[in-house]
């Protein structure tokens, strides 16, 4: 039985640890063994390695991976819009699957909500065989039932850590909230939800695409990917002169639609009015529970908004994200989001970079 | 020229005082001098007296009106539906228009977002001619482009009356919100949007309905139109006990769409919670600004709520809400929840009954 | 080895014959064995037995089944909405199970279009073992995966098979093409398909339902479920003459939302004339191809109607069905049009008399 | 009083001529009068040159129009968006105006079904003052509530009339259909319509759309367009083969979203089946009544297809197209449509000219 390394978050905010841990000698059916090329570093990562999600340790962090098959179970031999799989195929998978038959899988149809997702990366003691279900390692494993996805060759492990899961989360909220083409778009927030976000506003027809962030080096990234205009909270720190230069930039009116990437708590309120009369919100970046703030109802009432909520992403969205990804490379350059590269015994400092949220993508490549 | 009398507020949390003002000599093309039958006292009406809300005086109060064609300006020869009008008709009328022409009128389709909308009862001084723009008076004047429904015979004041402004507002956001035949409901509140609500709920076929509100005599309404549960607020004062009630009358997991029918702060954050995940929720009752409140946008995106908002109504919503109460009266009885009469120099006497909300609906019949 | 009965179709349009299979020694995980209490006999049988389906014979008709389970394979200890299952469970079971995985069913949410789905009762060759995929028979197996639903004490048989498979198609349907509670509804064809949609329009809340069809005993039945007005084929049997009695009934526009439940080719563009401008039809009886017919496309785009299509029905349509059956009895007494009980012996006399179309519902009680 | 001329259609298949007529002295309030720059002629012309459409003769043809404002009446002060509006100003404007009172306009929301809709060039009998309602003649007259927009200066005449009815046709086609950023589109068709709906579905953010007409300078103007795939009706004349095509450029299962742009009785149910299951279908095209023609309902059912009708246009869709045109000049050429010019007097050749489909646009230059 031979042995991979591991980087393991054994304690809260103490430092990422390399452990050995066995590799399985034979698969389950159905499920795969995939060695890491690249695993993303989520701002999520930031959050699990500081105790603010409920989690238990030890954990092998990493929800956003590409790899290689190394072995398959048997009968894993199609992905999951039915190409055929063979070991050495270039591979991303969904960090969680639903049970297909619960009440918010198969009555009300909200698979994400399901009580049995799981996520790899967040969601699994990795000192229980088999241990290997996060990015931040030298091999990982593929349940039984996993949602894989071959890779095509023109698209870049980059690209689709770039993306990450910032790009199928807002695929799904998007999905959610409908932009068609001839809204006006405001985006709060510049980070990778935000760009990402940005990016499906303008594929979709969007008329004017507004972001609302900070740091400099992010407003251009985000003119990089298109936005129409950009709102720097540097330089216009005060909210009511953020509304007044949406109101200028939309014919006075507020936006049609308007996509909160922040997960401030501030955010909320300002987004709200940044609406027009009769116009739509997706709340996108509140994954962390930032306890209730002060919001008033009587403008949802007053200007019949539509506040909209979304959670992760279905394997559908992957797919949507993956042929994005690879159809509109030069329109939209994820792969450039990827900055930093370290090594597998590097990830500790690699997290410590995200958490001072300076960098764009860092990536681990064990 | 003859006069006619009305009672006015001339300064807010006063006692109204009775006026005398000049009846019109003629009527512009289009408008109708409608001689009062009843006018309904809204909660509203009290809100307004108190100052709460952002008006001029002096006013003749009342939104809610039933009245008989007195005299028809030249070209108004039929209601908003098509019928033949002439004198003596018995009709209501939408207390205001939308322009038609305007950013939300005919491009965005927010006609209740006009900004040329004003209310009558509410938005007009009475001191310039021609004066009665309001329900507590012995006529009503209707300008031009307004919207009259004559009322069939079978239709009684006390209906009309009864579900005023309530069930119009009712209407019009759950046409927003959706309510569709399996689903199941809570509303928060037995006032008469609660009620109402709960009406269009059931006619829905909603296959649950839960009230909760209270005292016990509005729940015993909530009962006579047709809840299948009610949760009385004095019985069950912590939101914990209601949620965990709602959940185990919902399979114990949350309505599908939840009603805000309340307008007090607290009722928002409650109502996100009894709804499921992947819900729906409307904000009805926050007609008045309460001012910001502690709310939890992480909420609606973990649990994927939607939440909608809905302002006022069209012409379109007072057709629907007097073929309803023709067709179903004795389903829903609105005439039964007018309970109190008074002259119209009595109406300071009756909204102060009102705003002490323990009557149900007061009139005042000139 | 113990061996049980079916009737079978082996020849098409040639009498069905009595055939002894053996049952299953032991049971896959999953799957389980019902001795049937009660099997319905659909039109569609009838097609089958003529031949006008792509089927292989031998097959063990009867798609519409309630029985007790006898055994349960290991692992299945739950029915569908989680509810616990023992042997001795009155139970009934969807006719087919989709992939969950493919274009259809992941990508595109279109379940009921999944290549995978093969129906008990017709997709399923009986002279292979394990024999038992049909209702005409006294024990039924249900494969791994297969949707079972326990029913509640007060639905008894006879409602359960009374509403068969039209039930969930009906309201499948109308889950596609919207009614909403202010709808005027016409129903073409008083069959069971007919009479289901009926139920769900009304309970939907539709101000209108109008029925057309024949002959008169289901018109009245028709009556019995609430239809609000029939028009009798035998007493207007010129279309241009119901087109008018639909406008008379219809303020003179036509109705919001038309039904098709007929399977007749001449529905169709009859139905597309009752719909109202901007009104919406559901094609919801061509499950047989009738081939081409006469339909103007010129009529959609000046009318601008919205035209549906359905198919089949997914689990969750299932288990709403199961729950409207339950709370509605009285309402619609789906129970009372099972007219005709027959023997197993007798399974060729009853799909004769059901092919002539004058009986109500006629059931197999092996 | 002065006069000014007219290209006239006085009857059928006959020579237009040239008339003259006064010119009103003044005009009502809210009207305008202008001086014609550009008048588009649309295929529809040609449809009612022959008189396949039921219109009174003498009519001034021509719905296309752009001119500048010679006269302006009382109180028009504003366009339809609330810009200014002053003598000299270029304007275009919409053919029809509906009442916004009646039961298609105010409670269906269905305002192109509005009975009181007459559209310039098409309705209205010049041989009655004030004569002048149609393009093809040196002055315009725009009545009361007529729905004026200036356009901007970047915005050339070519390109207003280029796109003419066409694009706000497809415009409002696409809203009731919806396109959404990864839908599969086909256009059948390669006229007008079908490249007005390009530009919308491209914008839309289609991920793939693949036109289907000629003669093959049009699909060359498709390809301009921006369309990913174009199948030639020379090349793959047999219907089966257009479908084998579709289904390779869709990964087997057919597009997601097709739309009618062709108006020939063949092609809605060629399009049904180029639909994937689960698609939607818009019939665009059939403006003529082509009478019925042979389709399978079958069809809609088993395949679960939405099947879309859309007629006309409201003011909004113009608002729309005027910016779409303004804001992407470059991708989607439509100034480059306009082909051949004509003077007034030359208004029959460009007629016959247009009605061989050879040429690209044909526009009139009083």
């Amino acid at each position: 039985m031979s042995t991979a390394r591991a980087s393991v978050l054994e304690r809260f905010r103490q430092p990422l640890v390399l452990r050995d841990y066995p590799l399985p000698d034979r698969l389950a059916p159905g499920a795969a063994l995939v060695r890491t090329s690249m695993a993303g570093i989520c701002g999520t990562d930031v959050h699990l390695w500081k105790g603010e999600l409920p989690i238990q340790l030890p954990v092998i962090l990493g929800h956003e991976t590409v790899g290689r098959i190394e072995r398959l179970g048997e009968g894993l031999d199609r992905d999951w819009s039915g190409q055929p799989l063979k070991e050495g195929d270039r591979v991303t998978w969904t960090s969680t699957s639903s049970c297909g038959r619960c009440f918010y899988c198969a009555e009300k149809r909200q698979p994400t909500r399901c009580p049995e997702r799981r996520a790899y990366g967040i969601g699994y003691r990795c000192d229980e065989a088999p241990h290997f279900f996060g990015g931040y390692a030298e091999f990982h494993l593929l349940q039984p039932r996993v949602h894989v996805f071959k890779l095509p060759d023109g698209l870049s492990d980059e690209a689709v850590v770039g993306a990450g899961c910032a790009l199928v989360t807002a695929i799904h909220g998007i999905e959610r909230m409908g932009i068609e083409w001839r809204d006006t778009v405001v985006i709060q927030g510049a980070g990778p939800v935000g760009i990402s976000a940005l990016a499906v506003a303008k594929t979709s027809g969007a008329s004017k695409v507004i972001v609302i962030g900070g740091p400099k080096h992010r407003l251009e990234m985000a003119e990089r990917f298109g936005a129409d205009a950009t709102i720097d909270l540097d330089e216009l720190p005060d909210s009511a002169r953020r509304l007044a230069r949406v109101r200028e930039l939309t014919g006075g009116h507020g936006a049609d639609a308007v996509v909160e990437c922040v997960g401030a708590p501030q955010a909320v309120a300002e987004g709200w009015e940044l609406c027009r009369d009769g116009g739509r919100y997706l709340v996108l970046g509140h994954y962390c529970d930032a306890g209730p703030q002060p919001l008033n109802p009587h403008v949802i009432t007053r200007k019949q908004l539509t506040v909209f909520g979304s959670w992760s992403s279905e394997p559908r969205h992957m797919h949507s994200a993956l042929k994005f990804l690879a159809d509109r490379p030069d329109q939209f350059p994820f792969a450039g989001m990827v900055t930093h590269r370290f090594k597998l015994e590097q990830a500790d400092a690699a997290l410590q970079l995200v958490s001072r949220w300076e960098a764009g993508k860092c990536v681990i490549e064990p």
